[in-house]
């Protein structure tokens, strides 16, 4: 039998009703209006109503809430590599990951575009985001060769599809009104094929 | 009329036959052997049998050793994009340009391993080295929509060409022996076209 034990019954202190969502917004609020060197774990805390000890309790530290989400975006990414059909061509597969990770990334829309604004504004997140997208795709090639890809056509299919992801978000982060992130990676994708069309 | 200046005319000091690549040989040796940061300029310029003021010459600093040969590299890839024959299709392009340029690396192998290592191995290095794939593919994107290809489609097609390239350089490098990186640049761009063939 499992019991689940949140930070109340662990006596953290007093448990607060989405913290971590709070928090998150908080910080990307200061990150951006103040810039993200300038902004402190206890300004963001204040402005989120919670305490410093709880900030800690969620993230590491301040560049951590900028980048909690990525192990789940890749293990969305990877799990839908690996449950597609069998049949499925390798491209195929990883359009399909793509677009279930755009349709997470959709609905944070504003979350994500505050984000990103943060990111492109100081070079060391910069280089970790850019890390990430590597460290992407060295995934994704993975999950395919266990479908039992080739090497090469493994590395070739994962990198299409970050090339990919990486201009259809450009698109969608740029452009006015919600716009659909999934649409523009088939878009991309589409656009692939057709440029690489014998 | 134009007259050649050499550092001798100049007053410079005596003039060192090919001084620029006596730098570099002796300056990837100790990046190797010591580390990127462990290593002088002092010391590089003693290995080269040449003095401080002659690297600097050459060089801004230590780092602009392994960097010098980006803007060449760009504009290697940049003008054969543009050169390319009306009639070609955008990725037949993107694809001789890449091989030209791979012709070029493939002529310097052991100093471009040696880099390779270096960079590898330094986070930083590794940051500027992704800025330059990035920013070599907003090159080639914009050499593509001067030959009027549409924005999605020159930014596909260049995006896709890059990651043809990383995909071969990778090969190329980890792989013994003189190795054919023009020949891989080939192998991996008829593997894209296959995975992403209908």
């Amino acid at each position: 039998m499992s019991v689940t034990v949140n930070s109340y019954d662990k006596g953290m202190g007093r448990w607060e009703p989405n913290a971590r969502g709070r928090l998150e917004q908080a910080a990307l609020k200061l990150y951006v209006e103040r810039g993200f060197e300038q902004t402190t774990v206890a300004e963001i805390a204040k402005l989120a109503g919670l305490t410093e000890r709880t900030f800690f309790r969620y993230f590491a530290d301040k560049r951590e809430v900028l980048f909690w989400g990525a192990r789940a975006f890749k293990e969305v990414i990877v799990s839908s590599v690996a449950a597609a059909p069998e049949t499925a061509a390798p491209i195929d597969a990883v359009a399909a990951a793509l677009e279930a990770a755009g349709e997470a990334l959709q609905v944070r829309r504003d979350s994500v575009r505050q984000r990103q604004t943060v990111i492109v504004a100081n070079a060391e997140l910069q280089e970790r985001e850019l890390n990430k997208m590597g460290s992407l795709a060295s995934a994704i090639s993975d999950a395919l060769r266990e479908r039992g890809v080739k090497d090469l056509a493994a590395s070739v299919t994962a990198e299409a599809g970050i090339a990919v992801f990486r201009i259809a978000f450009e698109r969608w982060i740029n452009e006015d009104g919600p716009g659909d992130l999934p649409q523009h990676i088939r878009e991309a994708l589409n656009e692939l094929k057709a440029v690489t069309a014998g």
